[in-house]
C-alpha cells in the first residue's frame, strides 16, 4: 500500500498579477550563481547545514568521575607498544588502568540538556613514556559506551573501541556505596563483547598530596586513518593534545587490586600488571581544543 | 568434531586393601535416604545450592540519586488507574514524575563489588492516593535499565520495565555539570523501545525544608501474577511496601518542566501533566524488607 | 506448594436492603455510577484499558530457527535440578544446549508489523527427566535478549534470564554464511553480563530422519513466585506447557562441539558436558496456549 | 581537498654497500637491535602483533538479507546532499529506504565463528546521482548496529552511525513471520539515541525481472577525516567502492508505505518521501575490495 505523498499544494496565481517591472536603465550585472559547494559539516554525515554531523567542532568540555589503579607492566611490553619516536622513560613499565565516567558538551553547552548525549563511561591504559625528554603518557587500549566519544577517539588518534563500563558511584545516604571525599571501596569492571577484560577495587584511606603522575601528562597519539584506495599510505601522525582548564578536585588514595584477562583481545595479556600500586579517587575536569603535530 | 568428555580417572584400587569391617554386634538401623526436596532459591532459577536465584531474598539497600518533578494529572484519570480499595484523599490529580540512579546490595552487600550488578536507572510517575485515610502513592508506570531490579519489582507488584533511563550527573569540578548540593540545572529522558516517553528539566535554586510529599508517603501496589492454568484466578493482592531507614539528603528545589509522550505507550497519555510544580534534587535511601498485605 | 489466590471476596446482600428511592416528579434520572472495579489487563502495569499489560495473554504463536547440541551431563548432577516429582528417567544423564532465533505474535498477529518487539534470541539446556513414566525435558538454564519474553517465562515457570545470545544465519547468496536446508557450519554464543557462558559449533552434513528427541517431549518447569508479605509460601506449582501447531522443518544434523563456562553462574558448571555428540539445524513452530499442573 | 599523508620517509638506499663482514676471530659479536619500528595494524589500536586492530583490513565478504523501499525526495533537497562533482541524473529524486541484516567475514572467514562478531544490521538511504554521466547513488545517512561496520564506514566515506534496526525474517514454518521467496509482509523500524526515526511496510506479491535500480550501481562516497591540527584541511576525497562477487537471489517486490521522521536528526527531514513506489525483498551478496578515487 502506498503512502499518499505530501506534496506542495500548486499555488493559485494571484488575482491582479504584479506588473511586469520595467528593465533598469542601466541593468545591474546578472549575479552569476554562487559555487556549489555542497554538504558540509565537522564530520560525517555531512549534510546541507553541517548540522547532521555526528560530531560538534572542537572545543569540547569534560568533567568526571575518575578510578584510577596505577600499575607496572613489563618495560620490554611497554616499549612494544611505543612508535619509534617514544622511548620509556625514567620510569620504565609504569602504567594506568583509568575509570571514568564523563559528562561532556560542546562550546554550546547543548549536550547538556539531553544526558542519554553528553554522558559515557571510559576505560583506559595508560603507559609512561618520553617524547625528546618531554613525560608524555601513550595510551594503548581504550573502550567507551558511547558512539560519538569512540569516534572522536578516532579523530585525535586515541583508540577508543565499544565496550560496557561499569565503576562504582559515591552516594549521599544510606550504606548501598562509598562517599564522595571520604574513605572507602571503588569498584571497576569492563566487558568487551561478552567478556570482562578488566576488574578493579579501590580502597582509598586518605587524601593524597598531589595527583597521580600519570594523570598529569599530555596525551600522545598515533593519528590514523587506514588506507583505502590503491597504494594509498595510511595516515600515521605522532600528535599530542591540546588541553585547558584542566582541574582536580582533592583526589583521595589507598591501596588496589587489578586484574587485566587478556584472552579476548589480542595484545592485551603483554600489558597484565606484573605489581600493583595505589589507588585513587577523583573528580577532573578539562577542555580539548585540538592537537599538535609532535615533530 | 567431538569434544572430549572429560570423565574423572578411574581410581586405582589401593595396594593394601581396607580389611572388610566385622558386622556390629547390634547393627544400627539402616538409615533411610533423605527426602529429596529438589532444587531450590528465593526466586527462579532453581538450583541445588539455591545460588543460581535471579533475586537475593530481601532484605535490599538502596541509595541514589533522586530528579522529581511534582506535577497534576486529570483527577478523573488518575482515580482510573486507582484500584476501589483506594481513592483519591484531600489532593486529587497530584503527581510525580521521578528519575533516580541507584545503588543496590543484599544483607551481604557482595553486589557492590559488582557495579555492573549494582547500579540501575529508574523513571517512574507517582499518583497520591489514600487506603482508608492514609496517605500512599500508587505506581502506575515504572521503567528500570537493569533486568534484576525490573524482576523485583514485579515480585512487590511494581510495574517495572525495561528502558533507558538517563538523568544529569553533579560534577565536582570543571564546566560539563552542576554542582552537588548548590544551585544548577538537572535533565532526565526515558526512551522506550526506541520511543522517548518523558523528558524533563529541573532548575534548582534553593534548598526546602522538607522532602517532596510524594516521596515521603508508602507505595502501595497490586501485586499481580497472571493466570496460566485453566480457570486460574490470577493473584492480585493489595500490598505495601515495608521499609525502614529512610534518609535524605539536603533537598534542592526549583522550577521545573515536563513532557510525557504518551503514543508510544496504551494509557501512558491519560497521565500527561494538566499543570507542572516544583522540581527537586537529592539523594535518598533506604532499606526494603519485604511487603504487607492491606486488609 | 500453591498460593492460595487473594480475591476480592464476592459481597454478601445486605440484610435490609435499602429502601427504593422515590422517584424525582421530573426526571432524567441521574445514573448510578458504574461500581468501579480498577485498572486491569493480563500482566503489570495495570492500567484503565488493560492495554498498558506488558504482556498479551496466551495464545502466542512462535517460529524460529534453532540450532541444537545433544550433550550429556553428570546424571547426578542432572538429578540434583529436578524437583523429586521428577525423576532421569530411561537415558540418565541426557542433556541438550539450544539456541533459537524466534519470532512471535499474539492472536491478533499484531506484534508481526514491529519486528522489534516480536523477535528475540533464546539460548536454553535441557535436561531429560520423567514425570510417572511420561518422558519429559526440565529446563534448569535459559536466557532471552529481550524483557518480553523473560516475562513470559517467568509467568509459566521458565527460568528466563536477560543474556546476549548469537547463532549464525543462513544465507541464500555469497559466501558469508551456509545454506539453509544444506550441509553447513552453524555456530551459536551466549554472554551473560560480560562473561561468555556457552559457546557451539555445529557442522551439519545430512538430512535427518526424525526430529532431536530433547525437543520433541513436553517441557516441565516449576512455576514460582517468590513470598513477599511475612509468612507467605512461594508459589512453587509443578506444570507443563501445553502447546498446539507443532510443525518441524527439515533437520539438518552432523557433529558438534559445545562448550559451557560455569564460573560466572552459580551451579551452571554441574551442568557441562561429559560428552557431546550430534548436532541440528532446523526450523520450528508451535503455539503456546498455557499450563497444565502435574498432580 | 586531501590530507597529505606523514609517513615515514623512504630511506635511500645507501651510496656504499656495507661490505660484507668479516668472520670476527673472537666473539660472537653483540648484534645491534633490529629497528624498532613501532606497533602496528590496519587501523587502531595499534599493538606489537598488529592483531589488536580494530579493523581487518579488505576485502571483506558480505551476505544478507534486504527490505527495500523505492522513494521519491524533493529533487532539490537531494541536489542539496551532493558534492559539486556529483548531479542529479536522470531521475532527479529517485530515492531508496534499505533495512539488511548481514554477515560478513574477512579472507580468513574466521569471524563467521563468531556469531556475535560477523552480524549486523543496516540501514540506510540512497540518492540516485551522477558522476560524469556515470549512474551511481549518494548515501546521506546510514545506521548499523555493531561498532565494527561503523568504524569500517568511515574509512570509505559512508556516514555509518549507531542505531536499533530491525526487519522481519522470513520463518520456514508456522505462522509467525513470512515464508522466503513467496509473497508476504516485511516490516522494518529504525531507533536512534530512543527515537524512532524510519518505518517501513513492504508487502510482496510476485517475483521480479529483475533487482532494483539503485542497488545495482556503484556507491560514491566522501571519504572525510576531520581536522585535528591547526590550519589542518580536513580530508574529503570523493571515492567509489570497488566491489565484486555481487550476487542477487531471486527479488520479490510489491506495494510499500515508508515513514521517516526527521525531528530528532537534523536534515534528515528534508529526504522525507514526497511520494513511495514500490517495495522488494531479496538476498545479496558482494566482496569490497577498497576504493577508487573519482578525478
Amino acid at each position: 500500500m502506498t503512502q499518499s505523498p505530501t506534496l506542495a499544494p500548486i499555488p493559485s496565481p494571484p488575482a491582479h498579477p504584479a506588473p511586469i517591472p520595467s528593465p533598469p536603465a542601466h541593468p545591474a550585472p546578472i549575479p552569476s550563481p554562487p559555487a556549489r559547494t555542497g554538504p558540509g559539516g565537522y564530520s560525517l554525515p555531512l549534510s546541507p547545514s553541517g548540522r547532521s554531523s555526528m560530531l560538534t567542532p572542537p572545543p569540547w568540555h569534560f568533567a568526571g568521575e575518575v578510578v584510577m589503579v596505577d600499575y607496572r607492566v613489563d618495560p620490554d611490553a611497554a616499549a612494544s607498544f611505543l612508535p619509534p619516536e617514544l622511548d620509556l622513560g625514567p620510569d620504565p613499565g609504569a602504567a594506568a588502568a583509568i575509570w571514568a565516567q564523563w559528562q561532556w558538551c560542546s562550546e554550546s553547552a547543548d549536550e547538556l540538556g539531553s544526558p542519554q548525549r553528553c554522558q559515557f563511561g571510559e576505560f583506559l591504559i595508560l603507559l609512561a613514556c618520553e617524547y625528546r625528554g618531554r613525560p608524555m603518557a601513550r595510551c594503548p587500549f581504550a573502550w567507551v559506551d558511547h558512539p560519538v566519544p569512540m569516534v572522536r577517539g578516532w579523530v585525535q588518534g586515541m583508540p577508543k573501541q565499544l565496550g560496557a563500563i561499569h565503576q562504582t558511584r559515591p552516594m549521599r545516604v544510606g550504606s548501598a556505596g562509598p562517599r564522595l571525599g571520604a574513605a572507602g571501596r571503588f569498584d571497576g569492571t569492563v566487558a568487551v563483547e561478552g567478556r570482562q577484560i578488566a576488574q578493579a577495587s579501590v580502597v582509598v584511606t586518605e587524601e593524597a598530596v598531589r595527583p597521580p603522575a600519570l594523570h598529569t601528562v599530555p596525551l600522545v597519539h598515533t593519528r590514523t586513518f587506514p588506507a583505502w584506495l590503491p597504494g594509498e599510505e595510511p595516515l600515521a601522525q605522532l600528535v599530542s593534545s591540546t588541553v585547558t582548564d584542566v582541574e582536580f578536585s582533592e583526589v583521595w588514595s589507598g591501596s588496589a587490586s587489578l586484574r587485566l584477562d587478556g584472552d579476548a583481545i589480542p595484545d592485551l595479556g603483554l600489558l597484565a600488571p606484573v605489581a600493583v600500586g595505589a589507588g585513587h579517587v577523583f573528580g577532573y575536569a578539562e577542555t580539548l581544543h585540538g592537537g599538535s603535530a609532535l615533530t
